[in-house]
């Protein structure tokens, strides 16, 4: 059975040493101390590693199912599920005024990747119902909030959100649910949603349905879609639950991973609903969710990597198997372990690279969600506007990919049931695929906010980059060694982003061919400069200290790595995008 | 559900137009007409399409069981073995006087990847019998190859290669299994093998399992391990079945994919075994099957990949969703087909370049493997023999990320096991695992078949690329295209090959840190020099005839997609490779 250990030590580097969390003015950071940040993590940690985790190939074995329109999770998914409630994880960054802890961001982002790392299934019931509740609290009004947050918040009431229609999905304006107004204060919605994670599940009292829908007489397309509350069960005046609600779970979806996570086709049949916001305005209350959403599914894209990773260094460290080439390293064994196969560590310091990297990439990213919320910092909020797609798309790729290659360690016995990382790879499949498949990722890093919004701030990132490295250059051979790589990778997004301007006006699908490649050429520029802070301070840190060297060496190192073997693929990215929609766009589809 | 469509045209053009079968003086090419290979492949593709496929996804539903040692393959499979064995399909390149048909190699390999396309849990049945027939007709005596290979080679009886145990799968140097001579005759063979493919079940009369073990007092490691037939039923004087042999399957495995196929752990209990070859020769006969097996293995990552994207393509040109950027194309509808959009034809072309020139490159290495073996010609055996892990390796990995591709265009629908998309890819995993996992492959390439056995066979490929590229340069725009690419990325391996001659010798270590790269460039360039060779002939032929002229400009569009956007790639991996060991050998392992 796979194993999960919380990377404390890692977070702890990350937010105390590298992004240094305390000298930052952002409100609310000032509680963030080392031993409260640890204490968070070490109790995350434990419920992830001891609770959480054990049910993780259970549930994918046992799955969920649905009986007369009730659904049943995976046992013991309900006990845990209590146990998450009852120690206030679930509000983490929720206001204190509707029961949240009202900690900042950055937080709730490290104690997330844990539960998803140790149950991606499980921890799918909670992050939705954040998403849910996050919509509410931004567009929802006064009544909405205090009626549906408070138990929301404490998971005793779980949400969702429905997009998702059989001709419907990436594309939002062919929704055909329909919202027909009853009175002042309801529509009644009907229509057929699909896909809709823990849309029916036995975890909580009653589930709270974000539905998109449009009201009759709306204009067609994008324009006329209206956001709704529809409760499973309607609450009464005093909060208490009345009668069941006209929507039903008609199927549950045999899937290829996240099994313990019920995905349910849901009928609405009249059912009542309530508007959040303005008519014909879902799609920006939606966004709210999918933004944090998307964020939420990057950080999967890191968490399954790295529980994935963590017992594939196990199992390289044990399986005796061949001999080192340089000289046996275990003369009483009958083999050396895996890990002196100079493949075999190519393999997990890819793996190790990406992980620890993308780990900091959030953690910034959680930062900058503070700083621009917290300040109301335009510039920084249009940077993580930005940085989103990035996060969603490059990250699940890459994790998917490491995940691959950390069941590939095991051989065959990666491939069998029984070791565990097969469901691995199955439920990291899903994060390239959800919250908006990464071509559409893609499309809305380099169509909307290239194209549409303009490059301002792609090019203030860039000329971050670029202060940054004049700032830290002082001709030392190590720094060199970072600053090479990384300017020059810097250089290869700059000159992408000139090719965009340059051809996409005149021609649209110049840009959109070659959208997949930026994400993927910004992802790595983002991994790159992460690790190359990450190693400044280690170096400083290390040259100044008589502690941790062992971990401070292993960073640098695998730093160096990362520049020397995983950004080079920067140049490949910009030759693709340079290459245009020529061939893309050739063929007539009748000669494909 | 999903369909398949042989690529009956494409092998008819890379067969007769582009490898120009008839024109080699290869033993057996002359009966190899047009209208007699395409004969052959429509009605394989009869078979596979109509037969074979429509259990494909039905095999992987119900899987295979046991009970008290019986396994049960899924319904259907039995019936189609039948139709398999008597069509004459399962011993086409067989010897004549053992019932097969004589054919080359290339046929095989052709109507090989239509089977494997349509069901590859049902095709490993008869490609494993294929390769246990060929080791017994290579290493058996005259009366071991009377016995079993007219029943092998009908599959009448089919065979099995056992050589992983619990504690040993790539290093077969610690194989346990032992064998205890009776009598002149025969030996008694006891102990535990596992992940058996087809160890057991339903479709034949008898098993024919081709076990690796230890002779009593052999010497330690690989030079002490044997080869034996270990029937299921011993086989009496006049041919007829005698009694059971005492090997058993005592377990199924539960795997991630190929649920059709049976993987057994069996127990050897003193059961009666013949030995192949001589004593403690057992490894070179088993890389007779292996290297058989790898190319089939390579052919199985081309073929899922080709399944995947036809059906692929079908969705994304019915699929309506979104508008195209450049003009709404199918206005009385509610949005376009997928098809317009650029990132999914990225996809589609990402797909069909790979698709088409694995499949040039299998057809290539087939003939190659005729010309050696039929010839007697050692160049083009060491040559096969150096392409035979990149072809195992590279196409497996290549053509998984293209399943993955195929099945990320269904979005939310591909993850579902409904429409199949999820299989091809849960399929298409074990072929990077078996038949030794591609780090194992990179091994060969580098380890074996360069650093030991010497670079002149890369270095006279390398020049007979060169030499391709002279001589048909002819100053025109057309070629120019081509030939500065594949020229570029020549370039970049043959100073990969500089690097590994002038480094490795004193640090092996720095040629294995980038053996897996090595594996990937080889593999790009032998795509871009397949491309190119089909440009130029599509070209030729566009230019002298009237036919064909939609198929030939998607060929040379397609090849230009290749150059411009994959081949690429070529230059990633050289830096890799030139950043040698360091980064890599660097950590203790307590420190990753």
């Amino acid at each position: 059975m796979p194993s999960y250990h919380p990377p404390i030590q890692d977070v702890q580097f990350l937010l105390h040493d590298v992004l240094k969390i305390s000298e930052h003015d952002i409100p609310g950071y000032d509680d963030l101390s080392q031993s409260f940040t640890e204490a968070i993590l070490t109790e995350a940690g434990k419920l992830g590693s001891e609770v959480l985790n054990p049910l993780n190939a259970s549930g994918d074995r046992e799955g969920c199912t649905l009986l007369d329109g009730h659904v049943t999770t995976p046992v013991g998914f309900k006990e845990a599920f209590a146990q998450l409630r009852l120690g206030g994880w679930t509000g983490l960054d929720m206001p204190v005024e509707y029961g949240g802890q009202g900690l900042p961001c950055i937080v709730h982002t490290a104690v997330g990747e844990i539960f998803s790392a140790s149950n991606q299934a499980f921890s799918m019931y909670h992050a939705l119902t954040h998403g849910a509740a996050s919509a509410i609290l931004t567009h929802g009004t006064q009544k909405q909030k205090e009626t549906y947050l408070p138990q929301m918040i404490t998971c005793e009431w779980t949400g969702t959100m429905n997009l998702t229609e059989p001709q419907c999905g990436t594309d939002l304006g062919l929704i055909r649910t329909k919202a027909e107004p009853e009175s002042d204060d309801y529509y009644r919605i009907t229509g057929q949603k699909i896909f809709i994670s823990a849309g029916e599940h036995d975890l909580a009292d009653n589930i709270i349905h974000l539905v998109l829908a449009r009201i009759v007489d709306a204009p067609k397309g994008i324009k006329g879609i209206s956001l709704f509350i529809v409760p499973k069960f309607l609450v009464n005046e005093d909060g208490s639950l009345g009668r069941r609600n006209s929507v039903q779970c008609s199927k549950i979806e045999d899937k290829m991973g996240i099994h313990g996570n019920a995905t349910c086709v849901m009928n609405y049949d009249g059912a009542v609903g309530y508007l959040v916001g303005k008519p014909n305005q879902g799609m920006r209350a939606m966004f709210t969710m999918m933004n944090e959403a998307r964020l939420g599914v990057g950080l999967q894209g890191l968490a399954q990597a790295d529980v994935a990773y963590q017992n594939a260094l196990e199992y390289a460290k044990e399986r005796l198997q061949g001999r080192d080439v340089m000289g046996t390293k275990s003369s009483e064994d009958s083999a050396d372990p895996l890990i002196v196969h100079p493949d075999i560590r190519r393999s997990l310091m890819d793996q190790k690279s990406f992980t620890e990297g993308a780990r900091a990439l959030v953690l910034w990213s959680a930062m900058l969600i503070d700083r621009g919320h917290r300040k109301d910092d335009q510039p920084t909020i249009q940077l993580i506007s930005l940085l989103t797609p990035v996060i969603k798309g490059f990250l699940t790729d890459q994790g998917y990919e490491m995940t691959i290659q950390a069941q590939q360690i095991y051989g065959g016995h990666g491939y069998i049931e029984e070791y565990g990382m097969s469901q691995f790879t199955r439920d990291a499949r899903i994060a390239m695929i959800y919250e908006g498949a990464n071509g559409i990722q893609a499309l809305d890093l380099v169509g909307r906010k290239l194209l549409e919004e303009g490059f301002e701030t792609i090019e203030r990132f860039i000329r971050s980059v670029s202060k940054y490295i004049i700032r830290h250059r002082n001709g030392s051979e190590f720094t060199q060694h970072f600053f090479d790589v990384l300017q020059s990778s810097t250089t290869h997004l700059q000159l992408a982003v000139n090719e965009l301007k340059e051809k996409s006006q005149a021609n649209p699908n110049f840009a959109l061919a070659g959208s997949y490649d930026f994400m993927h050429l910004l992802g790595h520029i983002c991994l790159g400069y992460m690790w190359t802070k990450i190693a400044l301070v280690a170096k400083e840190k290390r040259d100044s200290t008589q502690i941790d060297h062992r971990f401070l060496n292993a960073k640098i190192n695998t730093a160096l790595y990362y520049m020397e073997r995983r950004l080079p693929a920067t140049e490949m990215h910009l030759r693709r995008i340079k290459s245009g929609d020529k061939r893309i766009t050739a063929l007539d589809p009748r000669d494909f």
